[in-house]
């Protein structure tokens, strides 16, 4: 408990770097990952689905991800994994460890993405997995635990491939269509899945020691704030609402403003009060209307009907659904004020994932034994690792994003800044692997 | 003056009626429209364009239009009236007066509907303008003036047919389509107009001695006053504007709340500024943002861009354009407060159009002389009347339509309602003629 205590003393101070002497590991912290390799495989792998335009579709089954797919297992084979194709598309790369009968410790995340997406959103998790592998074969280090790759499949189409290996992936998705054009069912086959079979893919809870991975921010905070990395505290639960706000359709000309039941003066009231209540709390939620639709929709109409989608976000469900009672409290006086109807419906609620003490706290201790600058984080979008919460023990790091973007060909992160994590990632797994001692 | 200002003071007290033996006119105040006769008008051209299920569709230049009308002009020449069609496809019926070498008084509306639209916005106007020609007849009254009932085609459509007399419909208008998927051009061909010499339905200023119309009021201030006629002072000038708020769309997960430039926020904040600016003038103005897009528009998006229009009505160009200015001053605060950018462009605006004192004066006198209740009121809806004021002298009747409804199949006025309408027309008409003495 004291040693904790001082622990976190020294997260504070962000650019402490650990004495190498007091370091009683067997593996120096000076094994680094190969920061020009990471690049050029960043680089090689972007080239793949982009169109002679620049514009990249490595969407999930279509061509471009097949080819990339095709690439990422050639290089893995190439680094001596096994790699497999499990019936729900995700592929598997497998390294022996010392002790068959530990559970594997498994790192990685995805190479599909949004149409015209960038380089480095899923691609720096998969390239960091692979070069961990690299870095072990040129230092001819073998693990205790075994290791695993996974590349989940069609991340950016709702987690669909680590879904598949949860047992998370419902069967109805399967005739569904994906933005590939291809059902969910036809874009598994296309890319070596087996749809028939997807329950197979399915791992059970505590089948892995662990699994880690690495993402770009998708925000700006490292990057405003000049920070290396940011442990992740965990990833954050979504719930979505519609709201539909019934007033009058009226005559824009004839009806004079104190008759006027105007669904679009309410709607204004109530995406401001979503945003007040939002930012009354302590903490780093988020609320958001982020679709309208104003009905008739005509200059000459006084808006009869609005509908609005309300969505938040946060690592506790509990206050997402308090800040959801006070605005719902709020409404009903925008009801009454404006002489319209305000009706919630309440569409669907994904639970937080919270990412293990154990590896935020290795993932702290390593950064501060690289010398490199960190802070602790929740995530607001959704990862692979949120699913993989299910099976055990998770862990998930952040790296600085140019700007903030992502989905998006501006997607930046730098080398250095990428081989920074990276070797976040390496030795944390070697520390979870117990090949390293502690400090 | 002295007597100005009596006549204020009793025209403020709406049930006096007025003493008959006070009336040095020849033509005395019970000569009355009749009310059946009006009502079993009105339902046997509403059947007129209605299908199976009753939905209307007496829209201009479709079948149901051209059987209203050639209903409409049989029961014209039955009325003894000398019926030709112009240029522009208006419908012209004409007496002849003792003087030739007056100009006509004229008096009149449309009866094309929008889709589904109700019996009385139009043919409460056509028909009444008939109705007074059937009382002259019955009372075999020769007026001084020569009258002519004018009947404007496609009033739906943006006043068509009285922008044609009035010469101010541009040539470029006939190859566009109109509602009935004709287009313009093919349409007035369609009713019997000649599109090749619209040229020569245009009238010359002066041309006309007046031009009287009565038409429901679309909104519902007689209604819940309990008022028998509006007498309307004018036409609201329209003024359009487009507006496009931009911010930066975002992931509403990742971006923190106070990261974002949210420009729905902006926008919202701008839709009250609206409301509370023109709530701030004092007098009978509108203004309203009827339309919205906001873009992605997706839940998890946050919004960075929303394009929306803005439109104010009144009788003052000045006080809309004032109005204006307010909100301008306002958006730009809002932009430096929301970190957005917002942009107006204006569209067009109409000017209002004045109706006539005198005309004015004389309606009044007369719903008084009547025993109706009255009030002065302003159009906030177009109407032929506003076009015709281009002319000459104007003047607008209102009578009250149960819960504002128009351009609705719930359109609804009684024949009692409909009959105290017509009949200020009539003594109006009989007033500006000069067949009646000033009380």
């Amino acid at each position: 408990m004291k040693k904790q205590i001082l622990f976190l003393i020294l997260g504070c101070i962000t650019n402490y770097t650990f004495a190498q002497s007091k370091v009683t590991s067997p593996v120096p912290f000076n094994l680094k990952v190969n920061e020009q390799r990471i690049l050029s495989r960043i680089n090689e792998l972007g080239t793949i689905g982009r169109d002679e335009k620049g514009r990249g579709y490595r969407v999930a089954y279509t061509q471009g991800d097949i080819e990339g797919r095709a690439w990422f297992m050639d290089v893995m084979k190439k680094a001596g994994l096994d790699v497999s194709i499990d019936a729900g598309g995700n592929i598997i790369g497998k390294r022996k460890g010392k002790n068959p009968s530990l559970k594997p410790i498994a790192f990685g995340s995805h190479i599909d993405m949004v149409p015209d997406g960038g380089n480095y959103d899923g691609p720096l998790g998969s390239i960091s997995a692979l070069e961990v592998i690299e870095v072990l074969n040129e230092n001819k280090m073998t693990t205790n635990h075994p290791l695993e790759v996974l590349i989940f499949q069609n991340e950016e189409g709702g987690l669909v491939g680590s879904r598949a290996m949860t047992g998370n992936l419902p069967k109805e998705i399967l005739s569904q269509k994906s933005t590939s054009g291809l059902t969910f069912g036809e874009g598994i086959k296309a890319i070596g899945g087996n749809p028939e079979q997807l329950e197979t893919a399915a791992r059970k809870k505590g089948d892995l020691a662990a699994f880690l991975e690495i993402h770009i921010e998708q925000s700006k905070v490292l990057e405003t704030r000049k920070i290396d990395v940011a442990v992740v505290e965990g990833i954050v639960g979504i719930s979505d609402w519609d709201i539909t706000v019934t007033g009058m359709a009226n005559h824009a000309g004839s009806t004079p403003m104190n008759d006027r039941q105007d669904a679009l003066i309410a709607a204004s009231k109530l995406v401001l009060t979503v945003n007040e209540v939002v930012n009354s709390y302590e903490g780093a939620q988020v609320g958001s209307v982020g679709k309208m639709a104003v009905l008739p929709g005509a200059p000459n109409v006084v808006p009869g009907k609005v509908t609005m989608s309300l969505q938040m976000r946060d690592l506790s469900h509990e206050k997402v659904m308090k800040m959801f009672a006070d605005i719902e409290k709020r409404a009903t006086q925008i009801a009454k004020e404006t002489r319209t109807e305000i009706v919630f419906e309440h569409l669907r609620s994904s639970m937080p994932t919270i990412t293990n003490q154990e590896i935020q706290d290795k993932m702290m201790q390593t950064a501060k034994s690289l010398g490199l600058s960190y802070i602790k984080m929740q995530s607001g979008a959704g990862h692979d690792t949120q699913e993989m919460g299910r099976l055990g023990p998770v862990g998930l790091l952040f790296i600085p994003s140019k700007d903030g973007i992502s989905h998006n060909p501006k997607e930046y992160s730098s080398s250095s800044q990428m081989a920074k994590g990276a070797n976040v990632i390496l030795h944390t797994v070697l520390m979870l692997d117990g090949m390293m001692g502690k400090p």
